[in-house]
């Protein structure tokens, strides 16, 4: 039975991409060597991560004056470095969420944070529009996908001081000025890659301009210097990632992606909005293109168990929402099928048939 | 052609886990899911990382009251983490060579730094033992194997204070009394799989005893509440990470691969000791099993590149040394056969008769 995979992430890769790193893990370029077993400073490893590197720059439209980094670590550790190399007094965050608190959690410990907005009242399904980004603050943090509660700020803020972005669930996914940013930072494991490594984009100039001193693995001008080799980087998380930016580049690049993504959620929500017993949970405005979080209206709210099997039942995987937030979660990321989403949606709807019977 | 991989990490690996892990890739346990695919906390990883955690607890009897972690980030992260989590006032250092002075540069950040001994005038060709580890460190740091210098510590050593030790390169090649240490961490890419993971053995009730608030994502205490998933870990690399523990335990666990590090190592170093042309660089009772470290004599210096060419038209791949020594470095960790060890001793004869001719 063919799976549909939902997951939030990690989550479904193209299949090219699966078959092409099972393939370097028994032996990479026909070189007699596992892509697990080559020096991360030798001639088979240095083209790989120089190619993932030109391909971000390109597919992204990176203007020069960028680096480029793949680290080990993931967003949460972007959620420390971004302070411990930006933040010198005060930091403005936007709080859109479970993510944003857990970046101005670590943030506080490094300076004065003000939450600029937040969405809080609305229990966090609605995107700020309205707020004045202080002036005096060293960066201003956004989250521009928000995994859990299915939101998305579409928008590449016109900010009066740095902007920084945890772009972990929607990069790759839609047009982006980087320029307009001094960091981009965000786990691969969405639209990149597998678990295991995070990508930074970040304006050289923005760089060194805190007192502190900065341990060298927390020191983004240490892995700039050092070509992200500081240490020895997560390698095969890496050759996954390239392999996935080449997908997206022969598909068709970002704006394919964007067609796709949009083609894909606006599906997905009008059979929400259509049916009879689901509900979508964030406000229209404000919905995520990634992470489609739905729930069954309170009426029918007893039937979340039997929808989670009659879903899985039909090899349909990772639906469950977030505990923090309960419902389910349709994550829609660059690798998800069309297919696949219309088989979901035509699952809900025999589900509805079978329930109002 | 056969590869005889030498690399000094990442490095050579089971055959089977190769295969093993190729496998997972397309369809891990027949699921219709790759590993890159499953989420980290969904009941296809969650058995893997456990079986990982246990297969180490049982493979080097490490008591109850120690944690096992499994982070991203390298061995570097963790020359962070220690001084982070451990150093209040003063910590003493162990100076045995390059990555021990990595380690010394980010403790100096938190605190005083004593260095107990170091091995410079030696040029790090010996291991320090006559020494006084001053009783009012909060640890005493080792760095058990010098991956590049070819030195190695085979003692648990008594210490009055904690004992915290660096075993990137040689954890699982000989037995260790782990009741002895308070921390034990690494990088997984040497015996225990590929790049991309660290692993962190330790007491738990040596935590908790600084002063200053940690980030959560360099807190021993976060990560082993949330038992290694605090934050999405590199779920790929603790797949063939739990591979490669599994086959360490069928070939026979801890005893068998030091019994076969001494054998490799002494056929080795055997070669080098009754060679006309090379010689070993590490003193004798400082020679380490993992790391053979030799060069050609003063008189034949010239023929670097030679026997370089030698050995790679034979399909031996990673001898060079590392660019800080110079000389040849045969990494010999547990997955590499004594057969490529006898290959490469046979080639070194080869060489030698060539040059003498």
């Amino acid at each position: 039975m063919k799976k549909h995979i939902f997951n939030a992430g990690p989550c479904k890769l193209p299949e090219v991409v699966l078959r092409d790193t099972a393939e370097a893990v028994l032996n990479l370029n026909d070189s007699g060597l596992s892509i697990l077993e080559v020096s991360h400073r030798g001639m088979e490893f240095m083209p790989i991560i120089h190619e993932a590197k030109k391909l971000l720059m390109e597919l992204l439209n990176i203007p020069e004056e960028y680096s480029v980094l793949f680290l080990g670590g993931g967003a949460s550790m972007q959620f420390v470095m971004v302070p411990y190399n930006f933040l010198n007094k005060k930091a403005a965050y936007l709080n859109t969420g479970y993510w944003s608190r857990k970046a101005i959690k670590e943030a506080e410990l490094f300076g004065e944070v003000v939450i600029t907005a937040s969405c809080e009242d609305s229990n966090y399904t609605t995107i700020p529009r309205d707020y004045k980004i202080p002036r005096d603050a060293d960066y201003f943090h956004v989250t521009t996908n928000n995994t859990i509660e299915g939101t998305e700020l579409f928008e590449d803020i016109d900010s009066p001081v740095p902007l920084i972005a945890d772009m972990s669930s929607d990069i790759l996914t839609r047009r982006v000025d980087v320029s307009k940013y001094a960091l981009i930072y965000g786990g691969a494991q969405k639209n990149m890659g597998p678990a295991g490594a995070a990508f930074v984009i970040v304006r050289k100039d923005a760089l060194g301009k805190v007192n502190r001193e900065i341990p060298s693995m927390l020191n983004y001008l240490v892995h700039i210097e050092d070509d992200s080799l500081y240490n020895t980087p997560p390698c095969f998380a890496i050759y996954t990632l390239r392999e996935t930016l080449k997908w997206v580049k022969e598909q068709g690049g970002v704006s394919e992606m964007e067609k796709r993504a949009k083609k894909k959620a606006d599906f997905l929500y009008d059979a929400i909005d259509s049916s009879k017993v689901f509900t979508g949970m964030a406000e229209k405005n404000s919905r995520s293109r990634m992470n489609i979080c739905f729930a069954l209206k309170d009426e029918y709210k007893n039937k979340e168990a039997d929808f989670i099997r009659h879903t899985s039942d039909r090899g349909i995987v990772g639906l469950q929402g977030h505990r923090a937030v309960g419902g389910f979660r349709a994550s829609c990321y660059n690798a998800m099928e069309l297919e696949s989403v219309h088989f979901l949606a035509y699952t809900m709807k025999e589900f509805e048939k079978m329930i109002l019977k």
